[in-house]
């Protein structure tokens, strides 16, 4: 990987340092064009006209985003974030009082409120498969659970397959083992793994895949997609449809469409979408071994060289680690750190423990930093960043002691 | 109004001939300039750092929509979409077996497809309102539905205020007054009103309104608002949250947000919201009443010339009529007349009975022509436009008659 010419691709590169990937990444020029000149065209040309004019590009979309992560095209539903999707996905289901939802210690927030909410209204229950001794599912608990279930009440996986909080990786590929093997439906959120590392829908097994553009791919803002098996996609329908979905066809009858788009609307924002398509496109043309291996390679980096600073503590659990580093420092507010970081132009963010409750408690964490790396970051920027926190805990010890 | 500074404010009327505003409008320079120092921004300086170098202004935009429509900021929630806003709004209420939703005739399919959906999932029931002799819902009818609705078993009216497919303007505030008299849940979908005419949701007396940037408010695509009153806010929903709705309180606990913004989900696309933001203080700043002068006085004189024109029918029903013009040319395919045009640079649309399949079957109508007008059209516009389509008439009856 040629880290210069990534970066000289990066504008933001000159601007700021940054480890706020899992936040939102810097978009690379590719992406950045793609959109301008969607949108040059749009605002001299019309939005409707816009359209007709990138009919084609727009469409490729599909195309690109399904060998992204090993689908057919018309198994993805492009959408407004990871959560639309998720959440399409999820309440297209139609869950029982007495239906179980297996998910795991580090879901995410949205996910599970989604679950406690259909605990309340519809009678469903959770639960919560332990982790094994790396942090990461027990797969063997998993299983055992499984195998409990003589009257099929499990009717759905559902993980998180990068965590919002942490390095840790999900074992989805044995997770979707297991689903198949006791045929239960698996739903992933790979809002954090898609664009960070391969992703292939086969080999993982999973029936729903949930994803956003403005992490790992680098793409705009207010993008994600959805993958729906066509095998499920026969059997489940959208809460709600709208005109693009389905088609008016006579007083009393609609006609909803057999692809992933019926869990699409009309509107979108196309220039957004042109983006979304290059940032695919981009990640495809690196090769996502080649950006996972160098995601790993600099997370190890900066989990090793963050440990070593005396007051830092590392959180990241997992026998597979990507590119989330979560840390605290002893006696500093996350919120000063994160403050005193941006004033130097490093950017990173805060995790807080509504955001995966479970595993948080669990580990009785409340506050966290968060560095996320991308393969464009460097060890020149991780060395700064150290650097940084040790002149904040050296100023900060210089204060509590006058 | 000044038309020839409109204009220059406008980029795309160098280049078009735009009669495409309820499709979607040409956006003016400062919703352009709004959207793109944002992006610059975060091109730069990142996704999560640029939200909150902008925290103020991004936040300003609920006040800016709620001055729009005369309701508080808490009642807004912002959207990708006017079908998102519609949908959320829509599906919140918990309708069961045996309600009745009201209707009108010239009812939005999205919103029509939707009805049909909870028919069969839920039994709930359709009464659609018939016309008077102008062509709007009629209020006696109305009146008499409800005035006949015993059992209270009428729990919704919801209308379209603007229909996709004409220039008919349905009495809302009438409707309103009715709905409060019998204490009914009024939702209003004014995606092709806001921006186009004075909007009070006071004066109305809905109780929901849901509307898109894109058309006649001239904001990016991809934006959206839904309006909620306070009184409602407090005993409805939303069907799916996040964590950005809800915040994850305890393992078995979750509290829901109390304004309309538990309605939105944590992602979205922050330039696209500087655009909406910019778009309505640009509306406010000329003044609905100045603007609906204007497009109802454009409107018209584009009937008037149109229906001068041999084998042009014009048809647009409504005591009160807006800036949509609809209209057929005898013997001569829409697709084809719209190709003409856009190859001399004049953006119309088409209209299809599916969109509002109950008024156009009512009319017997399948395919029409829609040239929409903005304030920042012209009459030497209108001339143009009724000059090519002469010619495309003239053009195609000689091929006919060769």
């Amino acid at each position: 990987m040629n880290t210069e010419k990534l970066r000289s691709e990066t504008p933001g590169c000159a601007h700021v340092t940054h480890f706020n990937n899992a936040g939102s990444a810097l978009m690379p020029q590719p992406v950045i064009d793609a959109q301008q000149n969607y949108l040059n065209y749009e605002i001299n040309q019309g939005g409707y006209e816009a359209v007709d004019h990138f009919r084609e590009q727009l469409n490729e979309t599909y195309q690109r985003v399904a060998q992204l992560i090993n689908a057919d095209a018309t198994e993805i539903a492009l959408l407004e974030s990871a959560t639309t999707a998720w959440v399409k996905a999820f309440f297209s289901l139609t869950l029982k009082a007495g239906d179980r939802i297996v998910t795991a210690k580090a879901e995410y927030a949205t996910n599970y409120i989604n679950y406690l909410h259909l605990e309340k209204s519809q009678q469903v229950s959770i639960e919560v498969v332990p982790n094994d001794e790396s942090g990461q599912i027990s797969v063997a608990a998993l299983e055992k659970l499984l195998e409990a279930d003589q009257d099929k009440t499990i009717k759905l996986i559902s993980i998180t397959h990068i965590p919002t909080n942490g390095g840790l990786v999900n074992p989805a590929e044995e997770v979707g083992k297991l689903a198949k093997k006791y045929g239960v439906l698996f739903l992933l959120d790979a809002c954090q793994s898609v664009g960070q590392m391969p992703i292939d829908v086969q080999k993982i097994g999973c029936d729903m895949l949930s994803a956003t553009g403005r992490k790992y791919l680098r793409a705009p803002r207010g993008t994600g997609f959805l993958y729906i098996r066509k095998s499920l996609l026969e059997t489940i329908e959208p809460r709600e449809i709208d005109m693009f979905a389905a088609e008016w066809t006579s007083t009393d009858t609609y006609k909803l469409r057999d692809d992933a788009r019926k869990f699409e609307y009309y509107e979108y924002n196309p220039a957004n979408r042109m983006g979304l398509s290059a940032a695919v496109q981009y990640a495809l043309d690196l090769g996502l071994d080649n950006i996972w291996s160098r995601i790993q390679h600099l997370g190890e980096i900066l989990r090793t060289r963050l440990a070593e600073i005396p007051n830092v503590t590392v959180h990241d659990l997992g026998q597979v680690k990507g590119g989330i580093v979560s840390f605290g420092v002893q006696g500093i507010k996350t919120e000063f750190i994160k403050q005193k970081l941006r004033e130097e132009g490093i950017n990173v963010s805060l995790i807080i423990a509504s955001g995966t409750l479970l595993d948080m408690q669990d580990r009785s964490l409340d506050h966290l930093v968060r560095a996320s790396v991308h393969y464009y970051n460097t060890e020149a920027e991780i060395d700064q960043l150290c650097g940084v926190i040790k002149k904040i805990i050296l100023v900060h010890t210089r204060i509590e002691h006058s």
